[in-house]
């Protein structure tokens, strides 16, 4: 990819504090968000302000959700409120030598916006047929494919990724020069998603799987 | 722990959509809390609703965050206004014989509530302790406690865990009765939280504390 750039920031998306870590780079942005499955969603229906966990992906520009037609979530999104969506990546524990020098690695993305919906059964299903391709690549061909019934019960929104806010902590303690010689262990505890074992139901003459077999190997 | 139950559900909190996994035991809300590090905090400022990731821990029955004192997160939680709070982890990708069967197992909680700041030196010594204990069990008295500038200039902020809404998927695919005997491999693909070998900074001579070589084996 080339190294496009996330859009100027905007009041509420230039990074104020440890402005050091803010990164201006789409590709970054698209990595955090590729390597994620769930986001959390935050809108004020005009009585509350909720934040609701939800899967998602991306296509493009623009990060992509589900639901059913009927689900809060899509309903309040579809109203045209603005929207701020939430996606982190816990990396590790950073021990300093100080109490309040203490922090964590992260890679983080906070998207603002107007959920818009997606129109037309070719133009949802491309878009869902995305998502299980995000899920196991190849699979959107080999699984019964979503009736015309099934897919009109369903809600796909999308939010262009244009204001963006992206931070990436990504190093050792850093220790103020009054503790560096403090004889006190100091160092990094990493934390990372890792995938486990398959478990297959059903018929064990079924074929597995090329996304199943290399689940624990592919990146 | 005893089976203590989650307060009755609100308008806010009263879970409509899959119902059947909804918890209402403490216990539960309590363990998906315990095991994150982040929390995705949803506020709205009057102009714009937020959704900031930030770390978290928890105290009884109580979700505490902190942060600088001139934090934008940290004033606008302090105005009084509402904030939902949500936390998810992901658990497996669940796959099903037909597309729109496909889910994940997950386990969440979304939080309503009015955060309060936590007053005193005394009051937020102690609860930042019990964030470093959370982090690093015993590591409260090896690192160089924090100063009184260091603790004026953190804000400690908490929101009693009483409106709240739990959800846990933790099943294989359910398949509709006429995709059953469809020739498709279904299964789960699991994801985990994982920990990586410490890395350690600095001198080695220093003793290594045991929260750090129990790292990878302590759960």
């Amino acid at each position: 990819m080339s190294k496009l750039s996330i859009a100027p920031p905007s009041m509420r998306t230039r990074i104020r504090r440890l402005a050091e870590l803010a990164s201006y780079e789409k590709e970054s942005l698209y990595s955090i968000l590729d390597e994620a499955y769930a986001c959390h969603v935050a809108f004020n229906d005009g009585k509350s302000t909720h934040c609701i966990p939800t899967a998602f992906w991306r296509i493009e520009n623009y990060l992509y959700i589900h639901g059913s037609n009927g689900s809060r979530l899509a309903k309040a999104l579809l109203s045209g409120e603005q929207a701020s969506i939430s996606i982190a990546h816990i990396d590790g524990l950073v021990l300093a030598k100080s109490a309040f020098s203490h922090t964590m690695n992260y890679r983080s993305a906070v998207i603002y916006g107007v959920f818009e919906q997606v129109r037309g059964g070719a133009k949802k299903m491309d878009a869902l047929n995305a998502f299980m391709e995000k899920i196991a690549p190849g699979r959107e061909t080999e699984a019964r494919p979503g009736n015309d019934k099934e897919l009109a019960a369903t809600t796909v929104l999308r939010v262009p990724l244009d204001e963006v806010a992206v931070k990436i902590s990504k190093s050792g303690p850093i220790d103020k020069p009054e503790d560096v010689d403090l004889l006190i262990w100091s160092g990094v505890l990493p934390l990372t998603v890792s995938r486990g074992e398959p478990s297959s139901m059903g018929d064990s003459a079924i074929p597995i799987p090329k996304y199943v077999s290399n689940w624990k190997t592919i990146n």
